[in-house]
């Protein structure tokens, strides 16, 4: 087995650039998996590794050998080494180089008839597209579309906020023209959250195949969804504050659609 | 008016004492509010403000005047010592030194005959809190009530992140005892948010005066709420990932109430 135990090795150096640098992760389709957790959902979510390294320090090689498939080289590094490449302040000891997948929302594939569908346009904060992906694992929704992204979707802060959510759901990025045009031929309803909404969220049926659209907490949605929406939908705010965070206004929208539906 | 130009002024070296130590401004019954929204709203909230220092490079005297009650001392401040108070990167130009209240489970006012009660016990991070109190304010319910406070609410953090919410609410502290206490001498029915509960929460009838409550996304509820709760309640869990972010779920649950209720 390989070890490297210095900081200044050039592979390092590279994975020290998948992790900072969406351009260098869109160029190599690489990024970075830390946690046992989150490598588990990945492995579940169909995602495949490229590398495994592991701080024997922190974890032994056979609790890696129980879950690492096969295949996949092992590199053993050293505490240092380690350090340097952690995102996050866990203490797990595994970091694992994974391929990333192309989430093209050409590609998105439905597999239910009668799908519930969560889209977030222009999100600022990778945090923020990280819970929205936590709370849409936790609603089951049939997938999660990201209009306009403002960085890649293997950003380690979205990653790590998901709390793995970025591989357990159905995720799709693209123009906010392009994603209109795939919910259109697919003749999904289109429901954008906004403040000028005249149609209270509890009051419309969500029963048919649909999509929930929430926008920034600044600005909202942009004048195309609005534009293509089939009804805009609004959370009545019944205080002095005007707006929700957008993770909190999504999970209230989608679990009131999927309480609808029935819970499974 | 007073003008202070020194970062080492003995008054500002107490004012950062409150920003930053909560045993201060216990000991004071003082706290700082940065922000003209926020201070707006603490004074709509019966907030009394004891100073309010501004900084003439980013406010103007006559902005100030046309909402600062006419009693309250202003006290220019030159950037220096500014950019030392202030806690957020906001560029607003004011903080002002503000009378806390007592929080006491025992003093907390109901003026509703059937209210609709937020109850969180121990959630540790401050940004919780607040983003909790965001809820609470949007979903309007009657009481927002913090069981076994890691921090007082006049925590900066709070404040920030309640966007305000901490002074639109109607909010009381206390122990977990002396909460069960009130709320089943007001004949408050108690709903624990719990994995383990039967219960769906959309099955839930939450007409009657309702308390619903959340604990920490890691441990849960302790065990005196899950003996005085009238029913467990829980957010079927459609994915893989195990649990929710705190705010999302409360949100979820409290506009479910809300929904039943009605809005406004």
């Amino acid at each position: 087995m390989k070890l490297i135990s210095s900081t200044q090795n050039s592979y390092i150096k590279q994975l020290v650039q998948l992790r900072d640098k969406s351009r260098e992760r869109e160029k190599k389709g690489l990024f970075l998996i830390e946690g046992q957790r989150e490598l588990g959902l990945a492995l579940k979510g169909g995602y495949s590794l490229e590398k495994v390294l592991f701080c024997p320090d922190i974890v032994s090689l056979e609790t890696l050998t129980t879950f690492i498939p096969v295949m996949v080289e092992i590199i053993e590094i050293s505490s240092e080494v380690y350090r340097k490449l952690a995102y996050r302040d866990s203490t797990e000891g595994l970091i694992a180089v994974a391929n990333s997948k192309e989430l093209e929302i050409e590609d998105l594939e439905l597999i239910t008839e009668n799908p519930l569908i969560l889209v977030a346009e222009a999100t600022e904060k990778p945090g923020n597209i990280g819970a929205l992906l936590r709370t849409a694992d936790a609603a089951g929704v049939d997938a999660v579309i990201i209009a306009n992204p403002k960085t890649d979707m293997y950003n380690p802060n979205i990653i790590r906020s998901s709390v793995g959510g970025l591989f357990t759901n159905n995720i799709a990025t693209g123009s906010t023209e392009n994603i209109i045009s795939f919910l259109k031929a697919q003749n999904i309803s289109i429901y954008c959250a906004a403040l000028q909404a005249s149609k209270s969220y509890d009051s419309q049926n969500f029963l048919n195949p649909s999509a929930i659209v929430v926008g920034t907490e600044a600005t909202g949605l942009s004048e195309a969804w609005l534009k293509a929406s089939s009804q805009n939908i609004i959370i009545p705010m019944q205080g002095e504050i005007d707006s929700m965070n957008v993770s909190v206004a999504a999970g209230i929208l989608i679990f009131e659609a999927r309480r609808q539906r029935g819970f499974q």
